[in-house]
């Protein structure tokens, strides 16, 4: 399974900040995590609440788990509350179903890793993911 | 206490596994719990999200510990949210309340085991999971 | 970054559990886990106890996370045994410190994943492990 | 209560790697914390095991909580481990009590953060991180 590399890592956070600069957006945080839901890096700006890491991975947690997009994850929890908050007990918690935890693409389709963003509304959130995504040269499945 | 062998559970895999690639399902994952709710045997296809072992076993554990198919348990969570939930508390978050989870039963209906399998809709997983257990020469309870 | 395919898991379980028939182990549990520590394939043989599934989980995945293998860790634990203890906090109790946690290689030496064994004394789960790997054409590093 | 910048967070990791690579170290993972042990960046290098980041977190997480470097904690574990075992039961198995867990102080003395390093032995996990920091112009107490 291809796998994501520090430096694209790296390189979505930044153009992911940048987007959230442009678009005057609220102090943002960012995780990439790998294929298995693994730390890749994050970074948090100033000014953002200390506990915005675990808004960030449980958003690109479940992406990466369930291979579904944070939009997907909440569609469902819309549709069928029990059955998100039952996955989020068989993952021990770590699942925020909203947007702004996006699946990443490789230009073959296949899932080389996932981004969460968190720190203004999710839908802004998801705007920024996809922006440092794309800005990355990957696909963004948000 | 009958108990589901390990060449019966591997079986009953097999059989799911096919029945989904004939009905062209997504990539599936299938566990089979024994009585007391412990993994017996587990397989996940390639291309299968990584999370998919804990949903799997879910289905498969709320199934065997209520003594209930995943299909009753859906009605139970959309009649009344709050007992799942709460049954949820006391099994630890381990149970996921939708069809897919099936009791497997013996020629004299005795109860020797649970199938969980998750991938595609929980219709689809359910189908696949009674074509397991049938082909396998016992009974489905979905 | 390579991954174990589930035809693959399959055969090193198949192997493994030959194994132990050949040395006339007790009954052993096998799971095979990919890269990210996420079950692919798991089985237990009939006669073993109950909650083998997560003595054979522990093992393979203080593998594949520490990227170390169980002979390794049980070295590490003897020499500072505070320090396992304090990793096993870190991963939430899921990591099982001895010999028959293996890292999996392919011929590049990448790691693709880890089979961890359980049932019989730790040196003896250790090689049917090992035969396994290696009658699959991969390379264990134990 | 003053507190590390994501600017200065991100120069110390970036000069952690740097020091890894001129000492030819494995591949290094480096977490910063705030005082509040929550965290502010990190990075996991290409060819790190997936499970860096617990043990990042958990070298820099015991120093911030307890006021007291990595070494510090060693030296207490090696005379009264039940001290320190019990301390991780209140920190919930956070804390790992080795080398590679720094305070880090600015020019007055104040605690503005942490830093966690692992992927090498914990003495040269350490070293890079004292390199880390004061290249950054801050003070390192390891």
């Amino acid at each position: 399974m291809p796998e994501i590399s520090l430096r694209r890592a790296r390189s979505i956070i930044r153009k992911t900040l940048e987007a959230g600069r442009e678009r005057d957006l609220k102090p943002l945080s960012v995780v990439v995590l790998d294929t298995g839901g693994h730390v890749k890096a994050f970074e948090r700006e100033d000014g953002a609440a200390p506990g915005r890491f675990a808004i960030a991975e449980g958003k690109a947690y479940g992406a990466v788990m369930l291979g579904m997009s944070g939009t997907a994850q909440m569609q469902r929890a819309e549709a069928q509350a029990y059955f998100m908050a039952a996955v989020n007990g068989a993952y021990q918690g770590k699942v925020i179903p909203v947007p702004g935890g996006v699946l990443v693409r490789d230009a073959k389709g296949a899932i080389v890793g996932a981004v969460g963003v968190t720190g203004d509304t999710s839908d802004n959130d998801l705007a920024a993911a996809i922006a440092g995504i794309e800005g990355t040269g990957l696909t963004a499945d948000g």
